[in-house]
């Protein structure tokens, strides 16, 4: 185990009637407050409006800023700076998914940074100060409701890159699972995706004597494959989203990665799928993690056959280390089909090989390798492009 | 999954290097600080020193009370009041254990409470306000270094009562594995079944639909039943102890409570024993907690067998199923026995009959049931003494 320092004071405020805890809250963002929101979805569903009548009895001025996509996009965190900036605002209330909060956080990083904001992203920088953020969360998937890390689009939308820092963590985090039976079958999947690469990313580490934060990511996993299949097919049981919904949280919130050194290299590698050819990103991750599984595996087999063991129940024999390893990843492979997830390139209509302009992309501005598990050079990526076609 | 709130905004900083932290912390406690500890230990093991050094480095103004027992008495509480407001301490740095921890809440909350702390202990009071606290954690056991409660002896030392508030969370736990390779075997093992008992208290609820914690909560009690019985035959392992230390603070955060009712009984029957026999509070939890569980598990026999299965790895067979929660109640107790607790009165000296002493005390100045597994009255509890014996 590694020396660590956990440190999350994100209030979860979680359950059916957890909106009706909004108004003990709003202080923590201050009386002039920016409401950042996605497309339609909140107003077709009635959110927006249960959340303004709890904003108008407080008297707190709203200022409205809409239309974050998924993926969200640099411009609109530059337009919502400058509203900020102009009416003095306090603090910023996001009601959506991971993109809304994502952007939220650009927003409140932007409004205090001396520099570049944009800039400070394509860097991947430490950020030391933001406005307070609280969150009403429409989708588990990102996590972004009490992690310390925005991913936004920069450079005209070329690129997706981070900023981190424990002021971006939000003040609070409304998780009301009823919200969550309005998703799509294709939006609750990718979602799901989305959560269980978080834990993946943690789980597979060098890092030694790590055996209580294994089994707490192992208990996370086993969770999201019982109840992910099942969500999708069923998308109005609102006690099986609880278990999805907390789930995601705890997945992304710092704790399950402590004292370990943590991957990352799917990610960065499936942002450049999402940013050239704007597929979700829980789906981009569904190709590619099985893809760096099977490129990575041999350098460190034990952990490969405790996840096959321990989290997809592969019967071990010590003479087919292989086998268990290739039978863990067919299983994990399984387990995202069944939510009707690509796990090849072709799978979700990417037909060409675009492989120079990602590796291209992936490696501007940054240094020559990335990822711990495995170091990865450009060489080892082509061969993890290559696995996923 | 009932509603919840968790909120907890404990720094952990964990780690052979982590005492190097203090200096950057210690701006949360103020620049007149009580230093609380126990008795010699810290001194015979070099942490004192080394915590002293650092404090004097910060220039910070260093007012010391040390003498703080096993089962902390209010005595010394109100003498650290006293030299608080005289001195006008800022904050209170805690270093030792688990009573040397809530007997710093006590002070911290004293200090600013406006009527008598005594008696918000025997009335088990919600406290609004406390000086800051800080603590270095030589015992891995109470899991008071990140709770919102503290525990303390009251009613000249014949109450064991409690108080709980945001405020008595430490803003800052420093937890170094090193330090925990000094402890006896028998104060390992109080730790241990402590720790254990704080997830039992979690783990054994009615409520529904909570799946994923049971999974977070199985996860921690099998890292405890495969390092617990280690440890206390290696103390000298570090590694080992860093997995019980970082278990045990998880164990009584408030995280793998949320979203379940939980029932704190056995807890509440064993202050008993402490405050009239002065066993360790862990050597207690393991006399009470297998007797508990023989007298309440007709209550929800379900709960029961998934704890025989999935702690306990006890086969499944419908068709036994009072013999299977019967094995996993020996198995529990087995695990205890490993480290040599006693799990019956006798085994721990204690001959006499004093149910009656004890039971009045456990109900006074209270309602005429306690618990939430199942409801106990005096005449369940006469019944788990009995099961105790």
């Amino acid at each position: 185990m590694k020396d660590f320092t956990f440190y999350n004071p994100a209030r979860i405020i979680f359950g059916k009637n957890s909106l009706d805890m909004l108004g003990d809250n709003m202080h923590h963002l201050g009386k002039r407050v920016l409401l950042h929101y996605g497309m339609a979805s909140i107003k077709k569903h009635g959110i927006y409006e249960d959340v303004m009548n709890r904003l108008n009895a407080l008297n707190i001025e709203v200022y409205e800023l809409g239309g974050v996509k998924a993926n969200p996009e640099f411009d609109l965190v530059a337009q919502g700076i400058k509203m900020c900036k102009e009416h003095a605002i306090e603090g910023i209330l996001a009601v959506g998914g991971g993109s809304v909060i994502d952007s939220a956080k650009g927003i409140a990083a932007g409004v205090l940074y001396a520099g570049n904001i944009e800039e400070a992203y394509v860097d991947n920088l430490n950020i030391d100060d933001a406005l307070p953020i609280g969150c009403v969360l429409t989708i588990p998937a990102a996590g972004s409701e009490s992690s310390a890390s925005s991913v936004v689009s920069v450079n005209n939308a070329t690129l997706k890159r981070s900023i981190k820092g424990t002021c971006l963590i939000p003040r609070f985090a409304i998780i009301n699972p009823a919200y969550f039976v309005s998703l799509r079958s294709d939006q609750a999947a990718a979602g799901i995706s989305d959560i269980f690469a978080h834990l993946l990313e943690r789980y597979f580490t060098n890092t030694e004597h790590v055996d209580y934060t294994d089994r707490l990511l192992e208990a996370t996993m086993r969770t999201i494959i019982h109840y992910g299949p099942y969500v999708v097919n069923h998308l109005d049981d609102i006690d099986a989203w609880s278990e999805i919904g907390f789930a995601g949280t705890l997945a992304h919130n710092g704790l399950l990665g402590s004292g370990r050194e943590e991957d990352w290299a799917s990610h960065r590698i499936e942002h450049e799928l999402t940013a050239l050819y704007h597929i979700p990103h829980g789906a981009g991750l569904a190709i590619v993690f099985p893809a760096w599984m099977k490129h990575v595996y041999p350098e460190n087999k034990d952990r490969f056959v405790q996840f096959a063991q321990r989290v997809f129940d592969v019967d071990y024999a010590t003479h087919e280390v292989d086998k268990i390893i290739e039978e863990g990843i067919s299983r994990y492979e399984r387990f995202l089909k069944s939510m009707f997830l690509p796990t090849r390139l072709h799978e979700a209509g990417i037909l060409n090989d675009d492989s120079d302009i990602m590796i291209e992309r992936m490696y501007y501005k940054r240094s020559e390798s990335f990822g711990n598990f495995k170091k990865l050079y450009a060489e080892d990526v082509y061969k993890i492009f290559k696995y996923a076609k």
